[in-house]
């Protein structure tokens, strides 16, 4: 069910992540390069390679790491001052481990464009 | 059902917009100030203020506006190459108009960090 990149492992355990949060579908844990003083993956169980990859039977389960990531945002005290949800797809993207994350970075001013 | 914001006056066809999507959840239209060849906004009929404001039961109209996003992405001709998808949420993230929207933005190797 999960992958062999680097979050497929950090999922099994078979590496360590700085894990914030974990229900049944998600795991949530610290960037390891992070860009602002809150910087939070929220990662499917299941293995979809990026948001691109999703099929409309998915829906749910994408809509439920946008639902995770308000939550660990409040827990991380930015719920007020707000943050900026991200999806990287492909190359242009940015997207770096091929298996699908949301990043959940806050704690400053984001600027804009984003990137 | 929609918003007084200028998105819910979008939505209403009160004010013209460049509409590249519509279904029954949704409508997609080009950002006024794009920040890439594509940006476009897909913007839920219902109002909700921003990400953070959604509940448990708008996960899949949440996943649906990715979903979506995708095929706006797609029709721009950006699939392959890809794009990021950006949630604004409070005056960090940079929130400006007070109605969910989602940013599809591709068209050029989008940077890092994201804001």
């Amino acid at each position: 069910m999960s992958s062999d990149t680097i979050f497929g492992k950090i999922i099994r355990r078979e590496i360590p992540a700085d894990i914030v949060y974990e229900d049944d579908l998600c795991l949530a844990f610290r960037d390891v390069n992070p860009q602002a003083p809150t910087h939070i993956l929220v990662v499917p169980k299941e293995h979809l390679e990026s948001a691109q990859a999703m099929g409309p039977e998915q829906r749910e389960l994408v809509g439920h790491l946008v639902y995770v990531a308000n939550q660990v945002a409040a827990k991380d005290g930015i719920a007020e001052r707000g943050y900026r949800l991200v999806f990287n797809v492909g190359v242009d993207g940015g997207l770096t481990v091929p298996h699908l994350h949301l990043h959940v970075i806050g704690g400053r001013p984001l600027t804009w464009p984003p990137g």
